[in-house]
């Protein structure tokens, strides 16, 4: 039996202009959690979520995690946890979000005051936080109030979890989740999660993303002379750790992105022709990934190969050097002590470990080449798994349907070439399926100045994030 | 007919005292160039530097040198440029110095107050510009003292030239001294030029230095993004600049030093018999490289091939990248555009334009190897010439006859690593032989922390200074 949705959606357009109101109170909060500073205005919006989520009938907890490690007496901002619904009978979903938000000056180049939503005259909703992560933190409230207000019962228990750390690390959430995922534990009864915190793809077409590329960030530190030298005195007497730096940094990677570390590209799972099938479908022309790079300096000339190369294959970046100079200008020196640094981006069925070790024997092994006196040293900075789940899962199979409901179309399939960490911290503590749903579209520019949600998005979205959970409901267990 | 000098040396160890009062007077004035709030210091030292000279009985003019370009309403210190002797029987040597300083503050690691002359028991006297050049300026004040209240007649004309820019790249000295060595300049009648700004080889030697290397520094950019991008996200879809950067770079020289642009080490000037007999006298051991690097990561085993690096080869550093990564930690950008900084260091007989168009052919040849879809800029940022002179020149004879007079030691025959371009300035507009013939030793320190000169250094210093005069006033002329 097909959900019945039209009393809910019409009550979100009822409800629109009042929703959007909801949003310019969000983001009127600065809640920049990277900002010490800010730190009573994160706890402001954890209070303002709190008030919200009380006046429409929710139990909910504000869980404090303690002082921030490394700070002066500093409190992290609350976790809040919600419940709506706990009818035995029904499903039961997990939904995430969190409510710091980036920094934001107006100085910083932004046209409008950042912490003002300022709707312009095509429904662009500018403001910090609008689309990353207010409006689909927001968009769960929303959908509540209308599913209250039209009086349509919610076929689902929601449990929910926003927390005000996550542009900065999210800092003591992994172990509140996983002691939260263990029975008797807030979110013991969770039977499939929700993320509503990336983007479309395009700006027309809604996806659903079920993959996430992992990331093993690495330092090679070559060091010589006790201090940094004058290449004038000592240019052609010593060995220079720069020059050798440069020369094993340039063993890593060919200029078409193919990793020439041994061991490495034979992790990678064969792409299968069911995987194959999903990226026919895909709205992603050639030209968004121009506009996105600014130039036409692309390796690949076309859509399935770039979006693999994004998506499902390993990439290897290397982003600076540590200790050189790099300042404008020109400077004599010959530094003691250098380090470069690089990442691979890690996909199925790449294990964490083995990648360190071929790439600490590869460095090694071209360091030894060189036959130089210095000394090398590489290692680990930090490492972050990647993540897929299937999108065959009725948990996708229901968000599908969902959106074809509220837009029409088949959503994309998708996957994302960066990481977004809580993916996989509440797959292993909850052991459930787990969804990424997001709302704003690639235009966003989250994280940057002119943040923006487009009113479509936040309206039409607050209808898709209802919509599934009835979907979800009535889903049919399979994968 | 050998000098007497006896009559002067006596005097020059009766004074020794009043001569290190009058180091002390100018320590204590902080002429420091690079600061634009201590101008009226550098100025003032300047006016010391008068004053003392008047004093002696000196000709003297402060010669303004206008506004420093680049500064709002900043007059440049003047040039002291003074004259002891006139007669048309004797020779005229050009004497040069400055008497601005490097900065220093107490919080840098100073033992001592910077700016107070600090004499310890073994007679070292720390204080910034005690070496670096106010020690060296003074030597000829000293000697004019000496000669006079001995009763000794100077067998010279001495014109002098003091700057009060050269920590800051002696900001409009070269029109200076080309102007004023042309007919009717102040400097017109100079035989030769004698500059003490640099330092022995050790502490126990002597030494007079013949020649400099050049440098050639230059920028290689590579670029295409039209701004930064996330790893995540272009990882693997797009062409990375500093991926083709650093196999550029890596390109430029090999681990032991090895120029690997084709047509460099072609125009190295060959050693000669007689050049390669100056080395086997050098007072140099690799124990000397060793502490100075504070390593053993030398190229070279032995002393000849290490000093013959230093001072006659041609020599290649990387000294690092701008627009990359470069702070502590993890940073997963991959940067829109990255300048690679290198730079050479010539020596005879390498033509500086033709260096450059190795170097550009080369980058340019190795970067489309690559078949990079980026673009390339490589560029230079600055040359300097090398320099060297005949050590057989009877300004060099002369002074290493005062050297063995004062010393008992032949001096080393030396070359410097680095450059001093005002004595390229010198023999260019003047046409006369220049000697580098220093005062203070291997460890003074000079631009560093706790910078000295050591009383001896400073007193047989003088006595050299004045010897000098008086062998170059004799010398045959033959080279």
């Amino acid at each position: 039996m097909a959900p019945q949705l039209d009393g809910y959606f019409k009550q979100v357009d009822k409800l629109s202009e009042s929703f959007i109101e909801r949003l310019r109170k969000a983001v009127a909060i600065p809640s920049i959690s990277a900002d010490d500073e800010r730190r009573p205005d994160v706890v402001k919006m954890s209070e303002f979520l709190v008030s919200e989520l009380t006046a429409l009938g929710a139990y909910v907890e504000s869980r404090p995690l303690g002082l921030q490690p490394g700070k002066n007496n500093l409190q992290l901002p609350p976790v809040i946890v919600a419940r709506y619904g706990a009818s035995p009978d029904k499903r039961t979903i997990l939904l995430y979000g969190h409510y710091d938000v980036q920094p934001a000056l107006k100085d910083d180049g932004w046209a409008t005051e950042p912490f003002t939503l300022t709707v312009d005259d095509k429904g662009r909703m500018y403001g910090r936080g609008s689309t990353d992560d207010k409006g689909p933190v927001l968009g769960w409230l929303n959908a509540i109030q209308a599913h209250k207000e039209a009086g349509v019962e919610l076929p689902v228990n929601m449990l929910m979890c926003f927390e005000g750390m996550e542009e900065y690390g999210s800092e003591g959430l992994d172990d509140f989740i996983e002691k939260e995922a263990k029975p008797g534990g807030f979110f013991e009864k969770a039977d499939a999660v929700c993320i509503s915190d990336n983007y479309w793809l395009g700006t027309e077409k809604p996806c659903l993303t079920y993959g996430l590329r992992g990331c093993n960030y690495y330092s090679v530190s070559i060091s010589g002379p006790g201090q940094d030298l004058h290449s004038g005195i000592f240019g052609g007497c010593a060995h220079e750790p720069m020059t050798d730096l440069v020369r094993v940094l340039g063993k890593l990677v060919d200029t078409d992105g193919k990793i020439q570390i041994p061991g490495i590209n034979e992790m990678v799972a064969p792409v299968t022709a069911e995987e194959k099938s999903l990226y026919g479908d895909i709205s992603y022309a050639m030209d968004n990934l121009y506009e996105s790079l600014g130039s036409k300096t692309a390796i690949f000339p076309d859509e399935e190969k770039t979006l693999m190369a994004r998506w499902r294959y390993p990439s290897l970046s290397v982003h600076g050097v540590e200790g050189a100079f790099s300042a404008p200008g020109a400077k004599t020196v010959i530094p003691a002590r250098v380090s470069g640094k690089f990442s691979i981006r890690t996909v199925p069925d790449m294990e964490s470990e083995k990648v360190d070790s071929h790439v600490f024997k590869y460095v090694q092994d071209e360091f030894t080449k060189l036959r130089s006196k210095n000394t090398i040293d590489v290692r680990l900075i930090h490492a972050g798994n990647w993540w897929v789940a299937s999108p065959k899962h009725w948990n996708y199979t229901a968000a599908g349907r969902a959106v074809k409901k509220v837009f029409g179309v088949k959503p994309d399939l998708t996957r994302e070439g960066g990481s977004i960490p809580v993916t996989l911290t509440f797959e292993k503590a909850t052991g459930k399926n787990v969804l990424l749903l997001p709302m704003g579209s690639s235009t966003d520019a989250a994280h940057s100045i002119n943040e923006k949600l487009d009113r479509r998005n936040y309206i039409e979205g607050t209808k898709l994030l209802g919509a599934y959970l009835h979907y979800v409901a009535e889903e049919e267990m399979k994968a």
